[in-house]
């Protein structure tokens, strides 16, 4: 059993709060918050603070909060040679430089509070400095998730960079198709098929062969009628992607 | 039951002729392609030709082939008084304009040969200039999905170009992604839960309230930095980008 302390309940905290205190294998000895508001919308029989000071003894201490509030609240936490993680995807082992036992617990997910995820599918990328609690972590990781991965604070970097190609910029392509449908009275669900195969596709052949469309034929005609249905960014985004496209298969045309 | 001619054994084509094939409400009389290669990998109980003055007497002629070769093969069909109908979701009704009888029956979906794809879920989009044609329009659809719309050929080209965005240039995000964790030796299927994620998710949210992300959050140091790891056409798509969805959230940041 591996007793934790968790700070933060935003969209990622809130799902790990569900997580370990669902897992067998995990005692989730306290969870704190910034404001007592947050701390009244979780789990009542979970224990709570807003006080940084008054942390209570646990086998790690799990900081879900974002990228630019790591590094004050680690400097504010006073604990004895205790193994402290975060959650991030972009920063280093550095952030947490006060602290001797210090390790990452990335999980791979887009989190919405809203959202009903299965922690079991999501990847988790742990990093630890020592090897005790490099095995800490991966029991940790193991006791929510089936995929644990190891992974260095460069790859892990490298890693939210694809994410951020292949999630939030997917997404905002999402939000320009719903943009066409909506100003054309057209209803956004006719592409929801689309979009899950288009996703799913690449699980059985890679992005690469699954290419299709007006640019990946060399359709100058279909890409040209296009373009003059478009502007501004939208129509910046078109030319780019057309180019990006024709250039990666401009040898096969 | 309506019968059916298909012309066409491409990507669309190969999974209508199992879908019509399949069908208790169609009777599939013949598949036309150019190529008797291409028919030879067809189901052994359809009738085929490789001439197009050869076809034999349906309700319908469903021609499933590429946008450029629609008015070429229209005007080699000597049909009389038949429904003749093209499958592109960019071009008009106008492709066809020697056939008095026209339409249009546009799968919206991305179709690959080795897909398993279940035509149930697939939205038909369909268009036609005779309420008689209409109607055999709706029944032929109907026969093989459960949504089915009525779309004029305006929306139908919006809607492709909608299509565009969240499935092919989505699709070349996913390459892009791959090649980052290839070059950084991290295992491409790491994203593969997120990406499923971010497709699911827009069913229960908007796109524009489920993004998230550096740009989302205006986080410019995080921005900064992974400008610093990209160069070329993936430095410009992140900039553009970036500046996309800056502009979509700038009165809440």
């Amino acid at each position: 059993m591996i007793s934790v302390v968790l700070l933060g309940t935003g969209n990622l905290g809130s799902h790990l709060i569900k997580a370990f205190h669902k897992s067998k294998k995990v005692k989730l000895l306290q969870v704190y918050s910034r404001t007592q508001f947050a701390l009244d919308q979780i789990n009542k029989k979970i224990p709570t603070t807003t006080d940084p000071s008054c942390l209570v003894n646990a086998d790690i201490y799990v900081l879900a909060i974002s990228d630019t509030g790591i590094k004050s609240l680690a400097n504010k936490l006073i604990l004895k040679n205790k193994l402290v993680v975060h959650t991030s995807g972009t920063i280093g082992l550095d952030f947490l430089i006060n602290h001797k036992r210090k390790g990452v617990f990335y999980p791979l997910q887009t989190f919405s509070k809203t959202d009903s995820l299965k922690f079991k599918k999501i990847p988790i990328c742990i990093e630890a400095d020592l090897e005790e609690d490099r095995l800490i972590l991966l029991k940790l990781a193991k006791s929510i998730s089936k995929k644990v991965y190891e992974i260095d604070s460069e790859q892990r970097k490298k890693l939210h960079l694809a994410a951020v190609f292949v999630n939030n910029f997917a997404n905002h392509l999402y939000r320009l198709g719903e943009n066409i449908c909506v100003e054309n009275k057209v209803d956004f669900k006719l592409l929801y098929p689309l979009i899950r195969q288009t996703a799913t596709k690449i699980k059985t052949i890679s992005p690469l062969e699954a290419q299709t469309g007006p640019a990946r034929r060399g359709d100058s005609k279909t890409i040209e009628n296009q373009r003059t249905q478009l502007a501004g960014t939208e129509l910046d985004l078109y030319t780019l992607f057309t180019k990006s496209i024709l250039q990666t298969y401009e040898q096969e045309l």
